[in-house]
């Protein structure tokens, strides 16, 4: 219990508790506590987060953090009894309806999508529909080895030597996405009771399969700009007994953080010394728009890292194709793979492959990050026109940042309210498994081109906000 | 521990014991014991695989089954200084090579395969390069339902209830294959340490699953002809808190066994009564030699069923798309679909669901099902030919037999033989946890046609499996 976070926690609860601060008092103002402690805007919002959690303090609109009448009390749920629309009931419900409108990256359902498919996807689907008619044998007849397209592996084994790794085609394993590359990999490392340490915000997915796992979780705080500190990991690894971390050292979602070398090279040396497996999401990593990208933590730990990765982020979310790089693992990751999937499709395999051998896949790669980027810019731009008194980092690739609105914003509330006008959000609340926190904040994603639709979306969010800043605090 | 194999094998060891049989005595020959106590051959072999399996007796070349002397002692492993071929550990290491070498229901591996893509491929592979053409949007931008497409789940849904379910598209859960549909199935009605219960001989895959999520199995006889007995599942359901049974009513492997109409309909009612969850692989269904199939479980015990299958037996192995029904746990279902690999391929989904639409499925399964036929009988004649003095069932549909070689022969020591010459079997203790299990037996596939080389490579097993018989039993 000694992060940044829980000290400023403590020491807060001490005040309230030993009668410096009463009940409605108003706390230290985030910016003060910030200048005052020397600390992150994260960390105190981390602290004070947890302390509303916990009932101490309350969020009051536009002015800051109050302390609370004590015994602090749960709210008594009274059912509306006309409830126009059904409510949802947790964050599990929040993701699958999320996932359901095909928008997770996006403030647009699916249906109502009108972007162009691009002429990538065009040479990928006509190299696969290549693969379908050149198979003249009995290919349908028999299963693919588990592991995956040989061809296909050796391709991504080369160009993970090209980021600095030692891979080899006998080190991938090749999987139905990402998510799934992230299943094998926890399940390849770790026994249900394992702790396993996770980066806080941090992706919803691995939250889910952790619990789904019977694992226990370890939320570690997360730096926008920087992502884990070592310093945080290094406490942690005395503390707890901890399986695995996982880890999104290139751009994680939510924030789009970004781990410089040296916190990469100190938290190698971490692994190897306490043997202690990282689990890599590498989805984000082609998606710089820096010239020289970091090498992953395969690339430093390789005997201690399971790289996942897929190509749903950079080229098609459609293509249900990924893989896991871990040279310590592989015999058990192909049996996981076999007994969770038997096998991958291998047309689809043949004609990725191909699409990359080409060089295809690197020439959209390269117009993508420029679409990208020019993408955040605009999406910046919005933000300093509607959002300028919301706090948020300016991240060097990825999909998506994070927005920090006022401390006493429920998002979930205004999740609930953007979605009525056909407008979707990912609140920060998705983020965490601690109830309470990041419930004020948001992810924002620049995934797509800001056309009129989008624009005004963003334009009305505003509006949403500011009307349940009026309208007070409603809960999920 | 109340079924007719385990009470045979307290009876026999009971003499052991008490010494009506002393060290090197034969016992009773297989057929004795069928006909003094009104036995199957399955129950009988049951018995004294389980008493070879625990040391009490020892199975001799041609001759039957002698008493061991005791203490029955493990035999001391003593590794050879020169071996030629690397060893297979485990059953899990014979599944792996037998996935790897693409070699499931064949008697020769993948690469030496020559059947031709037969037109039904060709159309869905035009279906399926007809749907990436035709995608105009950004399709590729967003992930699919969880759940998979709302169209080809209606399709699904359409079929099964001409099978007599009241299936509904919301009741389906799209998948990448069967095994991953078992997945869903299990962990959506199961936690860790429950029991459940499977059929004995059965599908490997289901006992991996049962493994790597903290299941128990309880393993019941499972007969070559009718399959599961009812009255069993009924005498386990007083004995254990089963929370499952997973079971294949239709052409199960590896024994094409049929359970009959009065069969299922006790079950159902078992089902009922116990609040027992039914995980029915429907996968061989469709490959039915009788013009009126059985209804499968989901159709008689509707709230307790769920139905998992895919195109993989029927159609083709590459397609990696399967679907779970099961109208009680959908919701369930689709969170675990999101949380092990988001969301299915869209493309393939859209090309399979017009292949269905246009009734080329339907043509392609009366044309296989012919195919299969034909095969089946010219297997008969070839085991006639070379494996006369072998007990075997005849199937009316599905993929395989069961072969009962002579109770001393060692299938596994077969496996590693007919493999230095290019032949690839399934050995009998694949289809079982239980350790001496099944070790003379084998799952003989009618896949694929009686072409030349897979003639030879059978007529070949037979000079094998003489040639073992000669040398004495080997051990894995």
């Amino acid at each position: 219990m000694a992060f940044r976070y829980q000290r400023l926690t403590r020491a807060l609860l001490d005040d309230i508790q030993k009668g410096r601060w009463q009940a409605g008092d108003m706390l230290p103002s985030v910016r003060q506590l910030m200048q005052r402690l020397q600390l992150s805007r994260a960390t105190v919002l981390h602290a004070l987060g947890e302390l509303e959690a916990q009932g101490w303090v309350e969020a009051q609109p536009r002015r800051g953090y109050f302390v609370n009448p004590r015994p602090a009390k749960a709210p008594t749920a009274t059912p509306s009894s006309l409830e126009a629309a059904p409510r949802l009931l947790s964050i599990d419900d929040v993701v699958h309806d999320v996932m359901l409108k095909g928008a997770a990256f996006d403030l647009l359902p699916a249906e109502s999508r009108f972007d162009a498919k691009p002429p990538a996807i065009e040479l990928l689907h006509r190299a696969i529909s290549r693969a379908m008619r050149h198979t003249k044998g009995a290919q349908h007849q028999h299963y693919e080895d588990p592991a995956g397209l040989p061809e296909l592996r050796d391709t991504l084994a080369h160009r993970l030597r090209q980021q600095g790794c030692t891979s080899q085609a006998a080190d991938i394993v090749v999987t139905h996405g990402c998510q799934h590359a992230l299943l094998l990999a926890l399940k390849s490392c770790t026994q249900p009771g394992d702790v396993v340490a996770v980066e806080s915000p941090g992706y919803f997915g691995t939250l889910q399969l952790l619990q789904e796992l019977g694992l226990k979780v370890l939320e570690l705080p997360c730096d926008p700009a920087t992502g884990l500190n070592p310093a945080d990991v290094a406490k942690a690894l005395t503390q707890w007994p901890i399986t695995a971390l996982v880890l999104t050292p290139s751009f994680a979602t939510p924030t789009g953080a970004l781990m410089p070398l040296e916190a990469r090279l100190a938290l190698a040396a971490l692994a190897k010394q306490h043997r202690l497996t990282l689990i890599e999401d590498h989805i984000y990593a082609e998606l710089s728009f820096s010239s020289a990208p970091l090498p992953p933590m395969l690339a430093l730990a390789p005997e201690h890292t399971l790289l996942c990765s897929s190509f749903s982020k950079s080229l098609s979310r459609d293509l249900r194709l990924g893989y896991v790089a871990g040279p310590a693992f592989t015999k058990r990751l192909a049996q996981l793979k076999q007994i969770t999937s038997l096998a991958s499709n291998r047309l689809i395999e043949q004609g990725l492959d191909e699409f990359i051998r080409r060089g295809d896949y690197d020439r959209h790669l390269r117009r993508e990050q420029q679409s990208l980027r020019v993408q955040r810019n605009a999406l910046l731009d919005l933000l300093a026109q509607h959002f300028s008194d919301c706090h948020h980092r300016v991240p060097d690739g990825g999909l998506c940042l994070w927005l920090n609105l006022e401390p006493e914003l429920d998002t979930l509330a205004l999740y609930q309210r953007a979605r009525q006008e056909g407008i979707m959000i990912t609140p920060g609340p998705m983020f965490t498994s601690q109830q309470g926190l990041y419930r004020h904040c948001l992810r924002l994603s620049f995934a797509h081109p800001w056309s009129g639709p989008r624009r005004q979306a963003l334009a009305r969010l505003r509006v949403l906000v500011d009307g349940l800043k009026r309208g007070g605090k409603s809960e999920i």
